[in-house]
C-alpha cells in the first residue's frame, strides 16, 4: 500500500515520521508565511511573526501536558545528550549527589554523563536482564539531590507504564514518549525531550521544569548551559532552532484538534496491539523483548528464530515499503518505532506481513 | 517592487534571506527527498540518506573555503553563543590565559563567557570609540593559549577587511560574514558560525578546527561539549540538525554554481557599494557607523538627522517591502544587513528609496 506522495511506512527510531498534514501546511508557508513576506527560516527571531508563532508553540504545548502553574517551558537545542550534562550542571552541587534508575541505552547515557559531572550514583538498573522491564519501585534516597528516570527507553522498547513517584525531585528524560500519553507533570520537577520522534524536526530540545527546582541553579554557569538564562529571556537568550520550532507548533496544533493525549493515547494503544498482538499470535516465531507490563507503545522490539530469517525478514518488509525495522545492534533483531504520527495503516501493514512471512 | 511569491525585501541580522531557488528546492522535496519516500527532517541520521546529504554538505563547504588537509569540519548546535563557552571549556587550560581583541558586541559577549571559564584577558578593545573600526595590529601575547576576534560585528557593522595573524592559535566568530568572501582557513586554528545568516536555517552550528589544536583538548569534558568527541562521530553522536543541515547543502551547491567565494565577495561589494554610496552622497543627511575602512559588506549601519526622521524612515521603507531595517538599540538608527543571499535588486531599492527620502 502506497502512502501519498509515495511515502514509505517509516519505522525509523527518530527522527521520525511527521503528519502528512503538516508537511503540507510546511510545503504551503515555506517562501512566504502568513504574509509576512518571507519564510520561517528566514524571519528574525525577534520580531512579532516569530515571536507569536513561539508563544503559540509554548502556549499549545502547555494546554496538550496541562503544565501547571509554576513551570517553565523552554525549547532548547543539543537533545537529551545535552541535558545529560546539563541536568548535573545545574542541579547536582558539590558535596551532594543525585541518583539514576537505569531502564536501558539512553539511562546508561545519561548517568555516564552525570558522573563526570558530579557524585551521580546508581539506584536501579536492568542490565542483567538485559534490560526487559521496569521497576515497580525505586528505593531512592530521600537525600539526594535529584532522582533520574527515562520514561521510555527507544532502544529495548520498554517503559514505566505510569508516571513514578519519587521523595526527591524527579527529571525525566521523556524523549521517545513524550505527548504520547497524558502525564502528571506535578510528579517531574524537571522533563526534558528531544523533539524528533514525537514532536518535530532535530534540533529544538522541550524542558518543562519547577520554578521551585529553577530557583536551585548555582550562579555562573554557561549561559547557554544555564536553564534560568533560558527560562529569563523565554527561550531566545540567542537564535532558537526557528524552523524546527515552527514545526511542532504544526504538530502540536494537530494533536489538539484529534483529542488531545488521550486521543494520543487511544490510538497509539491501538498500534501497538497490533504488533504485539502480531508477536504473541505467533508461537514462538516472534519473541518480544520487553516483559509484557514494561512493553513500550513507541518501540516494539522482536526477535526471529535466527540470523538468516531476521535479514529476509527485513528484506521482503524493505519491499513493501516497511522501512527502518532493523533493531538497534545491541538487542539484535526488529524494532518497530511507532510514534505518534506514524500511521495505524503501517502497523496493519507491518502485522499482515509477519503474519505471513512466520507462515512461509 | 514585489519579488515572487509576495515577498519582501529582508534586511533582518539574522536569521535572513535565503535564496528563493533553495526555498523552491526544499518545497519541492520536503514530502519525499529523492525518492526515500520521507522527509529529510523525518529520515534517521544513521541511514544512508541523510549521511549523504551531510558528507555531500561538508564536502561542499571544504569546497568552498579550500580547507586545507588537516582540518575538522563539524556540524554542530547552539549557536555562535554556546561557542562563547565551548572554545574556553576546550582550550583554556587552568593556569593559562587567552586574549580577545574586542570589535563589538558580539565580542564582548565572547569574552565575557570566556571570563566565566577562565582567565581571558582583554587584549584590544574599540568600546571608546563606539566601536567603528577594526585593528590594524593586534598585540597578542605570544603566552596566550588563544586569540579570539570576532570577523564581522553585525550590530556595529565593522569588520577586519583581511584575515588577520597571530603568533598563536586564532580563533575566529564569523558567523555574520563566513562564505562572504575568500578567506585563508590556514590561518585559522577554530572558526566558528551559526547558520541562520549567510549559510542556512537557525539550529546548526559551522565549526572548523585544525587537528593540531583539537590535539589540545583535555579529557573529561562533557560529550556533547568536547570538540574531539564531535570530531570523532563526524558530528553524529547525537542526532543533528538534520534540516538545518540539508537547506544549508542547498546553499553550498548554489554558492558553487555561481562562481564560489570569488562570485559571492564580487556580488557583496556590488550590493554594499550601492548603499555606502548613497550615505556618502547625501551631504550628511545620512552618517555612516563605521570608519570606511572598516565598513562591513553584510551589515551596513548608518543614522539619520533624528529620531523622528529616523521613525519615518522606518516606516515609509517598510510600506515599500523594505523589511528589518531598524537598527540595534545599542547603535541606534538603522542597519541594513545585506548576506549572501539578500537580492542586489533590494539593495538598489533601498539606495533609491534613501535618495528619494532625504530629498524630501
Amino acid at each position: 500500500m502506497l502512502q501519498p506522495y509515495d511515502r514509505v511506512f517509516n519505522f525509523s527510531a527518530g527522527p521520525s515520521t511527521l503528519p502528512v498534514e503538516v508537511l503540507e501546511q510546511a510545503r504551503d508557508e515555506i517562501l512566504n508565511w502568513h504574509g509576512a513576506g518571507m519564510s520561517v527560516m528566514e524571519m528574525s527571531h525577534r520580531g512579532g511573526p516569530f515571536e507569536s508563532i513561539i508563544a503559540e508553540t509554548e502556549k499549545d504545548l502547555r494546554a496538550l501536558l496541562q503544565v501547571p502553574e509554576g513551570y517553565q517551558v523552554l525549547f532548547l537545542q543539543g537533545g537529551a545528550s545535552l541535558q545529560f550534562s546539563m541536568v548535573p550542571m545545574n542541579f547536582l552541587p558539590t558535596g551532594g549527589f543525585a541518583e539514576y534508575a537505569v531502564t536501558g541505552s539512553w539511562g546508561e547515557k545519561a548517568i555516564e554523563s552525570g558522573k563526570l559531572a558530579g557524585d551521580a550514583r546508581l539506584v536501579f538498573t536492568a542490565k542483567d536482564g538485559g534490560y526487559r522491564s521496569t521497576p515497580a519501585q525505586i528505593a531512592w534516597s530521600p537525600e539526594a539531590a535529584y532522582a533520574h528516570i527515562t520514561s521510555n527507553e527507544t532502544i529495548q522498547g520498554v517503559r514505566f507504564p505510569s508516571d513514578p513517584v519519587s521523595p526527591v525531585p524527579l527529571v525525566c528524560d521523556m524523549s521517545s514518549d513524550i505527548l504520547s500519553r497524558p502525564v502528571d507533570v506535578a510528579k517531574y520537577a524537571l522533563i526534558y525531550a528531544g523533539a524528533q520522534k514525537n514532536m518535530g524536526p532535530a534540533g529544538a530540545t522541550v524542558v518543562i521544569l519547577s520554578d521551585e527546582f529553577l530557583a536551585k541553579i548555582p550562579s555562573g554557569l554557561p549561559p547557554m548551559l544555564d536553564y534560568r538564562v533560558q527560562a529569563k529571556n523565554n527561550s531566545l537568550y540567542n537564535t532558537p532552532p526557528c524552523w524546527s520550532i515552527y514545526v511542532m507548533g504544526l504538530v502540536f496544533k494537530r494533536l489538539l484538534a484529534t483529542g488531545g493525549l488521550a486521543g494520543s493515547q487511544a490510538r497509539n494503544e491501538a498500534k501497538a496491539k497490533l504488533l504485539y498482538d502480531a508477536i504473541d499470535a505467533s508461537g514462538g516465531f516472534y519473541t518480544g523483548h520487553a516483559e509484557p507490563a514494561s512493553r513500550s507503545l513507541m518501540n516494539v522490539t522482536f526477535t526471529l528464530p535466527d540470523e538468516d530469517l531476521t535479514k529476509r525478514f527485513l528484506e521482503e518488509a524493505e519491499a513493501r515499503k516497511l522501512d527502518g525495522l532493523k533493531g538497534h545492534r545491541s538487542v539484535g533483531g526488529c524494532r518497530a518505532s511507532i510514534y505518534n504520527a506514524f500511521p495505524i495503516e503501517g502497523c496493519q501493514s507491518l502485522a499482515d506481513f509477519m503474519a505471513e512471512f512466520a507462515k512461509s
